[in-house]
């Protein structure tokens, strides 16, 4: 079965492929009354947007988002909220090589085993390019927990990590590897330059917090906070792993050091001396920041000739020469953010519908 | 909104508190005709039961599933299947202490923040006994997808790995660790012996394989094998990392290095020459085994105190003296072999519904 | 696809067959703090019950609810509440006539056309015992909507309509035909018992009024009210039609004639001068009773034999000669009222979601 | 809550205001390979399309459909279908009168009620206009179930019901009242036309026959297909009842009146010698055709002033001058039609899914 909506209230449904005259998403269950525009989506798009640096796809995109529903008078209406953004740099190359033989590790292969079909212009429905739609909806998202902020980072490119040490907020939309620190940035430069260059590719890991959401977001049993939003990192294209908290580390901790203690805050609130378990405990929000890390592959896409077989079923050998990513997990950054305020707004919604 | 239903279209609801009467599953949309009886179903829940060794919790329960529904002479109806198991060893122990103050890293906090409320007897839903539940269902399941052969093991408990050379299947079962070779388990005993001693605990890591899958299971883009994989895998107690293939190494690997080369098979198929995906690209398997990990907490219930807070706000510590698992990984095995299992006949029917 | 689930956020899930071990429902998404006993239920059940009087099926179950999960110290968790009932009375009578051979107008063919199987055990899942689990359900709904009055009643038997001139709600429950009018239940009295003792049966029609449903309740467009209503009522054994306020009269009316004018009420409020449109416009609650009527057919299983084939294709006739109800319609009264709770506590928790 | 999605494995999720840029849908689940174009989706959309006939409202819409995703070289792929429709006569009225007001009968009220707003543009999205992406998500429905052939038409204007002694199907699409009998033809123009002269308005009564439908679809208990049928009914605008088969005439039927006797077919299978059923048992199909009858109210928009009042609270009093049906119910028969193939669509797929 196709299931291309997600979320449980407040739900979104996507549609569009690569090269086809449009992509859009359909937001149903937003609040009524909601001041909206496309003035409030279009940054996290721009954000987004491919060919503005030479460390990723030189595909030129406006990614223009419109309106076509939900909105009157500028406020939301509580009723369907559809957006719609066109592709217009669908270059019309030669895609003779592509639709002949499968591109291993992309879903070429997997879509035609499944649906007996190919779809080979740029991926069709698998093209990262989709991501656009939950990046529009990802900002209506933000505009219904205003209470919340979300800011996602890149931590590590290939075999170089950030220096957490000089982490600087301010510093993420400074450069195009939304890196935290000006320094990492230039040896990322280096790196993806490299990478480029010689036609390789590399992996990234994004690292996403969420802070100011309440305790008590989040639900038993298959509605855990948690589950949501692995769910949802593992929906981005090239994800591979997704933790929470201190995530894989934990496995090498003790019951003590994996502790978070609790003593009483201000006003009768709780407070956390650690957050070791990334703001959520037993699948609901503990009221600290909740935090969660997501591994991206290095992109498939590469120069170097990768054995294959063609649609016939012959031995083949491929390469990729069109406008690829370097490092596809760079350009996840404020997919990431999108998809952690869509779990977010579901659950808050959720929260309100049972708990008043 | 609580939300104890999983799969969208083998659906399972489970219900039931660590220490109440019962607790038990209702598994709707299995297809008809299919044998079963309560002797298909025990011995999952034997594998996974409490109290069989001194490496788990003592807490003794007979876990006898009983089949109150949707099987007539011995096989499935395809009307909902309800199992229900009987909770025996819910000893009167004291409670007050835990009935006052939050157990950090449990989930008593949130649950309280969330409802208003604690069910204090044993963590109540927030047990990890409501994982008895899946594993029945879990067995339902495997019938459904006769096809594929599922295997979990303990890959690493604290900072002691298995020996990946010395990899003996047929261990698995031999052993309280669900540990592929002997010379480990060894090493864990101890290990596990120590913390049980000294009231610490360990974390550990859980490898998952389905092998037999076919290529053209899963679906774009909110239902992707991969993204139902960690949503059901971040659904168990205590974890706190999923990945599929590679999955964290594939973040310093480079496109070449991470490259799933294809030939031609026998008979017209296709053969991988690698499989750091897992088995999965663009959501959907690609016939090559379907391996995941999963990534447990130490046990947050330790002897050692930790400072806490109490319902009134007041500040205190707390230690666990009950019967409490030193490592909670280990019993999570036959829990991911079940999720996957769920999550794969889900897929299986959801790919007969679209594509026939 | 088999689906026992019904509701959005507010979701109960029945299970069990008319002669199996039990039969029961979980319901989730209840929310919580909410006083709860089996107290709360068993008069619903009670109302329901068979074996009462000689205008309902011999059967006789005592319908004991018991809960399993859900309640603690007397109050919702907020978690699954699973309830179960057992059966007691399922005669060892002999089904080998009932097993060979299909009962027109019962679920016996389509079943077996479905699954390719059939539980000839009186009917298995498609009995209307199943109804018991809901009428459970049902009973938890209406705490969860106090603000709500329901009340159902038979507005005709047969050809027989109730005289509204006289309607006496103080009346219905002192009836076995739950009858607003103690001298049309003389002349249903008469009806009915002929129809019993000649082996015939008699349709009926079950009014329904929720009073106290504010304004705003229901959603655009696939969850309106009226829809809701309707799927919810249609799924009630022997159903075959569902109207909303005046319903197919409408159809002769003018738009003058079925306007319902609004006026200024008290404090600000609207008030209308009539209610054709059964308390809802758009798919929302107007604030006005919400009313609808279900239309029962007479029961299938008569005494008259019926021209059949048997599963090997043979032709064959069959009469019924167990214990049935000569008009199924009157007890479906309960089961009319529970679905209008379920359907509102449903909408309840909804409406909160979206618009706080 | 809003919930714009309808379906449960073929699903499809309308957006769009009456007077807003667009209107259009999302069709998820549609199997891939079936030949798909615009010219496939347009004759149905044409059918239901204002402006055609002075009996139905003279807003004039292209209602020109385009395919922008899922479609992929004349094929589905198996992934979203988005289509859009343009609104081009959103005639720039004054709307200073209905903006303030309410109009007895239509949403605007409920919708003020339940989102704290009012578009009062044509009725924002509670107005028929959305039945426009219906019709055409329909015409993919329709591809899914090449062995169903759906037929409506108009049985019955006001007071005036067809005479189905000289029913001819044929005739259906000769006439602007979809009226299989030209002879009722010439009643229901005079009818219709002098409602439409004295600014009045009639209700209509529309049936629907699906035939080719085999035994098995449809599903117990909450998914049962005539459940689904009342609840997509359910979900046109103005209608207030739906009934299956026979409907309210089976409660003054008998046991023995109401029967469906069987008897063996040709080839081992199955006949019935009679239909008061509709085609359903037990909520799963029987083989037969699949009857419904969906009651439409007379439209609300009538010029003869109605009382109302004002969003201040104040007395006032409406009458409709715009551009409207004298009969909605006519318009409804493509959109009945519609609803059918959708939710025979959906099951067949359901069916597949659980029993091969």
């Amino acid at each position: 079965m196709s299931w291309n909506t997600f979320g449980r209230v407040f739900r979104f449904t996507t549609w569009g492929e690569s090269h086809g005259p449009a992509l859009g998403v359909v937001v149903d269950g937003c609040p009524p009354g909601i001041e909206l525009s496309e003035a409030d989506i279009q940054p996290f798009l721009d954000a987004r947007k491919p060919g503005q640096s030479k460390y990723t796809t030189q595909r030129r995109e406006a990614d223009e988002v419109r309106i076509l529903s939900g909105v009157f008078e500028g406020k939301t209406t509580g009723t369907p909220i559809s957006l719609m953004i066109e592709n217009t740099d669908q270059r019309s190359k030669d895609y003779s090589e592509v639709a002949k033989a499968y591109r291993p590790g992309h879903a070429d292969y997997t879509y035609d085993a499944k649906y007996g079909f190919r779809d080979y212009r740029g991926g069709g429905r698998s093209s990262a390019r989709e991501t656009a739609a939950r990046v529009a909806a990802g900002a209506i998202a933000r505009k219904v927990i205003p209470e919340v902020e979300i800011t996602a980072w890149v931590e590590q490119i290939g075999e170089v990590p950030l220096l957490y040490s000089r982490f600087d907020k301010a510093e993420i939309r400074n450069n195009p590897f939304f890196c935290p620190d000006a320094e990492t940035v230039t040896r990322w430069e280096q790196l993806v330059d490299n990478a480029r260059k010689s036609g390789s590719s590399l992996g990234a890991m994004v690292t996403c917090w969420a802070e100011g959401v309440p305790a008590g977001w989040g639900a038993p049993i298959y509605a855990k906070l948690d589950s949501e939003l692995a769910a949802a990192m593992m929906t981005i294209n090239a994800t591979k792993g997704v933790e929470i908290g201190d995530g894989f580390a934990a496995v090498q901790n003790t019951g003590e050091g994996n502790a978070d203690p609790m003593r009483p805050g201000a006003d009768g609130s709780v407070e956390f001396k650690a957050n070791h378990a990334g703001g959520i405990a037993g699948g609901i929000s503990t009221g600290q920041p909740v935090t969660c890390r997501v591994a991206f592959k290095p992109t498939s896409s590469i120069l170097t000739p990768v054995d294959t077989v063609t649609r016939d079923g012959e031995a083949t050998e491929i390469s990729t020469k069109g406008r690829h990513d370097p490092c596809v997990g760079i350009r996840g950054v404020p997919v990431v953010e999108a998809m952690m305020a869509l779990v977010l707004a579901d659950q808050k919604l959720l929260h309100r519908a049972q708990c008043g």
